[in-house]
């Protein structure tokens, strides 16, 4: 008897990523379903799903309820960016997390935050600005704005030891939030505590978390000049 | 009767962020089982199993194969980052797709290139540099090495009228790939070509990809000022 030739999910992984590039399943089309799939396979359907879930996930097959599963017009490659508290970020490259508070106000918000914020009525923000330094040297500027109709608590705290990136995330839910990632040229005073010349390139984040429908802060994070964020695309490796 | 209060996986999610928050659940602390959960929240297994899956995604929960499920000790915002093709990317913000090609020259490439595409002897690449235009307007600028030993059929492509970036994508499988996202300076060809001021911010994407072990290629994409890759992070809403 021959050894089965698809042993694992991987090995039907690899036998779809073949048949998709060498034009067998084109893009659009509707490939057969788990069932057959399996039977072709010679094995369980499970192994089947666990295959086509995993370059559904990779951008390669677009699964639908009730139109069954086609290879996608489009393929995209899916990177997926994890974003720890900063301290935990700059403890994980083995650098000591020093925190440095340089402004904290209650204040009506500009109208590019309220946008975020409290886009039907305007109302009282706790504005905070600090630097998160890795073994003594500027790694990223904080400038946020906590609402304090969604968040009253931030008013009590002076976020002089503990940041509010991590007060935040240690005690206030948040169920989604919208991210973005530019490169700026820096503005004075920022470039001034990255030490940095002002305009040089930043990587910035700008993130705003909601708790429901109810938005809770909005931040902007910009990063001393050398800052990369490295990930990994594709279909998972079978070696 | 009262209504059940755990109608479906999103108030399950719910309730165990609740507990999580709460401290309930700390960070670290093992969680029980789904089988005693599900008869605690009175719910099929599968549903606490689909609520405990959308949590661990997002980075909140910590699943092991043996030692159950925990509470993650350092949860990170988790965001997934779509890449399509460069013509898609532009139509999809309803521009016109152009293209053009600058250079095409097979060499051996510099030493940072062999790094990534033939560290262990040198191989001749294929070495394409051009600029993709959003509605005539230039939108990323192009520098691409492609590892002959892996796709010698690229010495045949003039790329004149299909870009590298695509005709790899719809020719070429590849198994994975290392993704980074930076900003630096324009250099001066570069910033002359995007129509920005030499030392201007640019947001760079860096790419490999590899076939199993085999590299296929490695492209440094440069966007023109004002780019800005948009994701969201956090659990699913449940409203």
């Amino acid at each position: 008897m021959s050894q089965p030739r698809f042993r694992n999910w991987q090995a039907i992984q690899d036998e779809v990523l073949r048949r998709i590039h060498a034009r067998d399943w084109p893009p659009g089309h509707v490939i057969p379903n788990e069932v057959d799939l399996a039977a072709e396979f010679g094995c369980a359907r499970a192994t089947v799903n666990r295959a086509l879930r995993a370059l559904a996930e990779a951008g390669m097959l677009e699964r639908r309820r009730k139109a069954g599963t086609r290879v996608a017009l489009h393929p995209v490659s899916r990177a997926t960016v994890d974003i720890p508290v900063i301290r935990q970020e700059i403890e994980d490259r083995g650098q000591s997390y020093t925190y440095r508070m340089f402004s904290r106000k209650i204040a009506r918000p500009p109208v590019s935050i309220q946008a975020r914020l409290c886009p039907d009525s305007p109302v009282d923000c706790l504005h905070v600005t600090a630097l998160h330094l890795a073994s003594g040297v500027a790694y990223v500027f904080e400038d946020r704005w906590i609402n304090l109709a969604t968040v009253p608590a931030a008013a009590n705290q002076n976020f002089d030891t503990i940041s509010a990136n991590e007060w935040l995330l240690a005690t206030v839910p948040y169920t989604h939030g919208d991210i973005s990632f530019t490169a700026e040229a820096a503005a004075g005073a920022e470039a001034d505590l990255l030490g940095t010349a002002r305009g040089a390139p930043v990587f910035v984040i700008d993130r705003t978390t909601w708790d429901h429908d109810r938005a809770i802060t909005t931040v902007r994070l910009s990063y001393a000049p050398g800052y990369r964020i490295r990930t990994s695309v594709g279909t998972p490796v079978s070696v």
